[in-house]
């Protein structure tokens, strides 16, 4: 396999060392506009080829073109690349918009390409430890799930911290909570610098009286990155801002004996037992690359494909709506998480 | 002074303590019609008489009724005392509906009473050392209020869980954040069990670009009660489950030197020193009984009074509004928080 | 059962409290010199006598007298109340000296009486469950012991830090590590302000190469109280400042194939789930008070009785002598702990 | 300079990686014995250049030689590198045994060679802000000195635990605690398998009745970085494992007004504020080669030179007397620490 990596500023290194680590990568082929990005990449990873030209890049013999650059040029390079009948790999978000999401979904199929959308917390150790635990029915039906991703961040120029921040637990919540029907969105928050919104709340109605929550906020005083998952039977805390017990399992829970009780008396609560299972530590990246050159070789639909990157454009979409119009409900023809 | 205290059940005991304990009180009568609480509170204290009949007690010669009765009796029972010529002192929520606020307040102004409406946190040294920091501008303009109070908590019977926990943030969101004008309210959640409420977000909108925004939850693993105040110069986090270190005041923020710099570049910010003030540890009820007690010696406004008590009820109104809407925004006429 | 209660300092209420409540008990006579003290227990338990003279408490019809005055008082009031025939409740440490104790285990013996001595720590939900865990051979052989409690505490006039607060993990130990012989003891410490260690370091070695190590400090500005057992198939926290998760549990520990090889490479490690069982949450003075009345009718050795209190004695003198002297070791002739 | 690097094992690399990147650094040859750690440098830097043999990277144009190679070669290649007129970098520990320093020492002083010993955590931004917090006498003055490093390890071939952990937290406390001299030292442990103690507690007495202890263990389920420094006016904890506030200063204390007053009652305490001051994230390698190369540039001996490393090595010596003795004291003639 060969890869082409386009973009090279926060994230690209990383995609660069992966990918040259990788059994089945022959060449690397890292490429940016930035003359002092390239000569880093020279600096660190001697092993990759650079280039400076990114159309050049998307017509040579890559098998693959990885797109690490702002969202706003996601899809004019994708596209490029998929006519030029190559692979795409998408960091996240996916697109600006969902009508460029469902054109490169239907450039690709015609194609006979792959698309991968890097949501790259589907890849990490804890989120896939949740999703064998929900398999599992180990917290029976979920009836919530809560989001809290808020920190002193950088400021983005061109997006709000919903599309920065966001996507990662949409996508998380995507995954976990797959076949349910998203039924509205509502969205509140406020732009205190710039015009952008720097903190904001994200509420989703499912169709089976389960409900997400998402909390994202760029100036907050301390770091938490918190989903807590409420099961009828378990319920769960995952802290990514723990070393150690990143998960934990919580016996406890809502109980009551008859639909009658219910309205005459107080409901009892159970606490029980608290379990926190041990996390697989491999680097989600080289997980994700891993998943993206086995679909390839597999002709199979990678685990994070272009439908998973759109209904996470669609549900930053409707944030978007939702915050121009005060927490305004964004309703969806029941749109399938999948 | 001599206090008749009406409803025994989980706070009512606390309230007969207190007010027996203090130095202007010389007589106590508990009132309930329950012979087990008032047995409890014979053994308890025995200093305390005993009432099985509410209205014998309104006559009486009390000067303070206390109602520590579920909400729906509180506006009967009030106003019984109010035109008994008696002061009050009601238990939050202050009633179930705005209109029964302001009839109450009316009444009370007439007659030359005193309402207090026991916002219990007002009274607790952690809140008041906040509002301490916030008028001597510590932490500069605040530009948002979070708050998160979630627990495995007891159904309540007639309430959901806004009505039953969202209280206590919103009067000390009302105390922190005077002299602002609510602009808007919305409310989601979920009711997964009886039909009301078990979990809710509250955002509200301020005029001058202040945000605030509330969690509520009876069906959480773990016990969060934790509030973020963001200023434009430093930033508050009161996390009520520390024994020790309660508020910290982080010396962080963001930082930019001009307008136009703000769309061009990322917006810097800027993590210093953290400070945690000492906190006063007396019993906040304690300190709501003196408070009462002066306000009516010197015939003045307690500093939780009915009109603060009006307040709350009607954000509360407005989020049950809102919740049944799917959190469609409940408007205000600039109401002001005072 | 009529109990009688000498001295009503800090824990002597709580004394009063908790027998008061106990169903097989008829009377509870309350007695200390101080007449504030006995103000403050008729104001707070008006069900219980009231005595002034201990002399005739002890002489009256008490079955169990309980001695919660200083330690250097215990000796006397212990020998005069088995002396005329009553069972006694004493609290920790037993005594100043072990010959006092095994003179009042003389007593008890020929006179068919019971000593209880107050572990309270034996009794508490924890600590209980972890004896179950270690009884099940959920941790494998115990390898450490290692325990904490450090505060900013009060100084006692009459005794120093290790004998304030080493009884309570002494008898932790000596409960959870029974049938081990202790072959040495060694304490480091330092008095900073009144010539009494205000800081000490206590290691004890085993016959069976078992270890144990308690560190115990006045002058610590964090409160600590956490106890790590090691054992050869699992490990486990107890850390009491935890609201919830008082015990964890670790599958983790230290594993190698065959002797030679761990003289030849690296011994490895392995880390697996955790585990965090509820615990009880039952007052430990109840089921002190139950588990000595139940003794006293069953004519059997209470859990905790004079025995157990003699070997914390014992190595509080030997701690004593070694802090004397820098550390000096302090060789036991095999003392079992029981 | 020109830099010659042996042993490319855990630490090696970085060592590279750091002298690669200082800008006074115009060549680093790095050398080990081992093929495959040649081949994993040239790789990852491959602006370095190699050598297997280290007698001629001894002989060679190096100004500096690195060791970084297990202790007990520590003496014969920094004795080598000296007599070949090198300054040295040697890891920690300095030597096996103070003897091996004192010939070291006296050959650099001789041959006006400088000794640079890699107690990196004195070139740790937590650690640098505490020693200036003491020089401002924001403590006092300092009564006790309390660190715990444990964790679940890997237990070294050639070393016990003490050797392998003691002398991060030994340099911390003689950089911390100079100019005063140790007056003893006290050491209690257990191997229990290898015959290499994994567990140990070092007690350390000063002239000045101020009191340390070290609690360093390779068999612990939880990792804990701390160390407590009791001060007679402030108090502070540094906690390593914390991401952000690893300084809390307590403006906590014991406090009494006059000398007769400690004697008969209780002493009291006094808890106030707490504040956590910001600390300098520049990695404590960087700053360590930047020390070392400036203090040769000005003929001047470096911050951790030679003498330092001595200490601690004298302390080590004296700890695995005490150990092998179980815990006996071993009398120092008033060993400065400077």
């Amino acid at each position: 396999m060969k890869i082409g990596v386009i973009g090279l500023g926060y994230w690209g290194p990383n995609l660069v060392r992966n990918f040259l680590s990788h059994k089945d990568v022959k060449k690397v082929i890292a490429c940016d506009i930035r003359e002092n990005r390239l000569q880093a990449i020279k600096e660190k990873f001697p092993a990759a080829e650079l280039s400076k030209n990114y159309n050049n890049l998307i017509e040579g013999d890559s098998d693959i073109i990885v797109i690490a650059t702002p969202v706003d040029t996601h899809h004019t390079l994708a596209k490029k690349s998929l006519e030029a009948g190559k692979h795409i790999w998408v960091e996240k978000p996916f697109t600006s918009t969902s009508a460029e999401a469902e054109e490169l979904i239907e450039i690709a199929e015609k194609k006979s390409l792959k698309i991968f959308v890097d949501h790259t917390f589907i890849y990490n150790g804890a989120v896939r430890k949740i999703k064998e635990l929900i398999e599992k029915k180990e917290l029976g039906n979920i009836i919530y799930f809560d989001s809290e991703r808020i920190n002193l961040g950088l400021f983005q120029r061109d997006v709000n911290v919903v599309w920065d921040l966001a996507p990662h637990d949409l996508s998380i919540m995507t995954y976990l909570c797959e076949h349910r029907k998203v039924k509205a969105l509502a969205a509140n928050g406020i732009a205190n610098f710039n015009g952008k919104e720097n903190l904001a709340h994200i509420c989703i109605y499912f169709e089976d009286n389960c409900f997400a929550h998402f909390h994202v906020n760029w100036v907050s005083p301390v770091k938490i990155r918190r989903i807590i998952i409420g099961g009828d039977k378990k319920m769960l805390v995952y802290d990514d801002m723990e070393n150690f017990e990143k998960i934990k399992v919580y016996d406890s829970g809502v109980e009551f004996n008859s639909a009658e009780k219910i309205h005459e008396a107080l409901v009892q609560y159970r606490i029980g037992d608290m379990f926190s299972p041990k996390v697989n530590q491999t680097e989600a990246l080289a997980l994700g690359a891993q998943e993206f050159i086995s679909a390839i070789k597999e002709n199979r639909t990678p685990l994070t494909s272009g439908k998973d990157g759109l209904a996470v454009v669609r549900l930053l979409e409707a944030a978007d709506i939702s915050l121009a119009n005060m927490g305004k409900i964004v309703e969806f023809d029941s749109m399938l998480v999948e």
